[in-house]
């Protein structure tokens, strides 16, 4: 955001001015709008619940990044939500209970105690879209597909998208059996690419599996990734073989319907691994380090509110998304300039136009002509021949 | 809301479900275009500020209604805003610092640690409008008019409207030369209208100030309580007079403007007085105890943040708007279904008609024509002679 005051606002917390706003609440409907299209359908989650369904199935980085309270009235702690998707889980599998497949969307500020990364925003405007009860690569893809829409529409520019599938590791260390705090160890230097540190906690592990996990760290880049992968897992137990023909199922589809996308894999990195089940995916641009989109699938998050679900979805940050955007402002149709008078035909000529579409903005007292370019009007009601109306500005 | 949660969610905490929630989103859009053809500009505050800046100049109501917590980064304590005016009215003070008069409009979510009244939400979508730099009645007609216009768009019927001024209990109470605590006591005392308080507290006063004080619990009324009020209070000092004469002019225009709405006066009624300075408003429906859209003029506010302007706005909850209001919900235009298929052409076919802005949505896995009209469709792409085409639904 261009004019953030940092005076007076804590670190990581944003105030949005003219015409700054007027942009991002014009985005907003727009992305609101194709998600409609799309058959999304929208929801308003509250701002404080109480801590246990909001970090439900929601994994420890959620917590930690999570402002806290004491209910007044029950004396039970709440929390702000740093994440809407687990609410719209909530609210899929809880309140709506649908029997078929259900699409919903979303779009609200949440609040982070810790920001997701070094001088990010801790007041991001979430926008997402969510899909319950299908658990196929075909939903997959339309989330995608409907993320990579959003980012059009946006108009930001040199979009590349990456994927994962947590499936693949997941197999590979349940097949190897490891420990919890292993498993998280080995997770955690995967994602760094630390290949000594990974060697060292695969070593007494049987050769195959060892040398299996190893390869998920050199496991990333192009289409080539995919086959790769199919010859270094060929002794993976069967769910990780599962694992990988969706992720190559979803890859196809998403070539064949955006050729030009630049595709990226990397079976190592498993972003938003306490949470997620399935594909993971995020978009990215040049020169931003952090992802601009980002979402996978998650089937087992409505379980702890009495019904899993299948799950996939995506979310981004609105702010963000018109920062790095090149959505064009709406035409501004300019204004009409009212004088400051009470007189009744001009209240009556004033609110015609407003009804008409028009914006009108009246004189107050001491102002004249000369401020009404500044409020952006290029014409002016004036009496002429008995009657109020809009001609061209004096100047 | 049709369908709250009671049992996850705190006490007056709501979540939005479809359809419920699109009627929101577009009663939102439409009092916000409302707002942008008065000339009103769109901002968009945090959620969360150093409890100082959130607090200033608000009075003590306002920081037993927030909620607060301590920034892990400063140590400092931040609160969750329970009211906007506040904020926007820093922003013009300090952010935008215009010469001239200033028209800033906003809509979010504010919360409650205490509602406002029993059973009242805890969580509501504060919408409104402020109007900054003119201290002329001129300003206070124009945002009551506003405020009265979106409520005719939000088709509430039934309004009336109360106004007060509390710029004549203020000139009464300071004329008497009050101590604090007697003038806090008196104005508990006028609220409640309870004329035996009223009568002791102003005892030992001058028999012209005390009697004035007295009649102002009884100053309440139609029209004609203006006219008694200039006879009752002919001995008030001028700033009473002032006030006085400024509720007349803005009553004149209103009555001028809206011949059919019913206007009451109370003189002694004093909403907001710790944070008002001079007109009061407030919009009433039958059969709902709190008012439904209120304002008045704050000057003051502002001065904390290195410059006093002129202040007068208004504000409302838009959940009630949408609840109490008969806004349609505009016309849906059904949408298409096409069958579950990877075929490009399909594809490409949606995607055509997504950006005409038709909403079509794609059957998944198992899906077919039954749940086409479930969710809303009323036609379905058929492929026809070799091209996918819109064709009615089987049904």
């Amino acid at each position: 955001m261009a004019t953030v005051d940092r005076w007076l606002l804590p670190d990581g917390i944003e105030e949005v001015l003219p015409p700054e706003a007027a942009r991002i609440e014009a985005a907003r409907r727009q992305v609101l709008d194709l998600f409609h299209r799309w058959g999304y359908e929208f929801v308003v989650t509250p701002h404080i619940e109480y801590l246990e369904s909001l970090l439900t199935g929601a994994g420890q980085d959620l917590d930690l990044r999570t402002f806290k309270v004491t209910d007044p009235y029950s004396g039970r702690l709440m929390g702000f939500r740093a994440d809407i998707t687990p609410q719209v889980a909530r609210i899929d599998a809880h309140t709506l209970r649908r029997e078929g497949p259900s699409r919903l969307c979303y779009a609200g500020s949440v609040l982070h105690a810790q920001p997701r990364a070094l001088s990010t925003s801790r007041s991001p405007i979430q926008l997402g879209a969510e899909l319950y009860g299908d658990a196929s690569p075909a939903s997959d893809v339309e989330v995608i597909s409907l993320m990579l829409d959003m980012l059009e529409l946006a108009e930001v520019p040199d979009v590349h998208m990456d994927l994962g599938h947590v499936g693949i590791y997941r197999g590979l260390a349940r097949a190897a059996d490891l420990s919890g705090e292993v498993e998280q160890r080995l997770f955690d230097a995967l994602q760094r690419k630390a290949m000594d540190e990974v060697a060292e906690l695969t070593e007494g592990l049987p050769q195959a599996l060892a040398s299996m996990l190893r390869s998920l760290a050199e496991l990333c880049g192009g289409r080539e990734v995919l086959e790769l992968a199919q010859a270094c897992l060929v002794e993976a137990p069967s769910d990780v073989h599962a694992a990988l023909d969706e992720l190559i199922a979803i890859a196809d589809a998403l070539g064949l319907r955006y050729p030009e996308l630049p595709l990226y894999f990397d079976l190592g990195e498993l972003r938003g691994y306490h949470y997620h089940t399935g594909v993971v995916f995020a978009a990215f641009v040049p020169g931003v380090g952090q992802s601009i989109a980002q979402g996978g699938r998650y089937d087992d998050i409505g379980a702890d509110f009495g019904r899993a679900r299948p799950a996939t979805g995506f979310s981004t940050d609105l702010k963000t998304l018109v920062t790095l955007g090149r959505m064009p402002l709406a035409e501004t149709a300019g204004g009409v300039w009212a004088p400051d008078s009470h007189d009744l035909y001009l209240w009556q000529a004033i609110q015609r136009l407003r009804r008409a579409g028009e914006r009108v903005v009246q004189a107050l007292p001491g102002q004249g002509e000369a401020d009404a370019a500044e409020l952006g009007c290029d014409r002016q009601l004036s009496l002429r021949e008995g009657s109020w109306q809009v001609v061209p500005l004096a100047t």
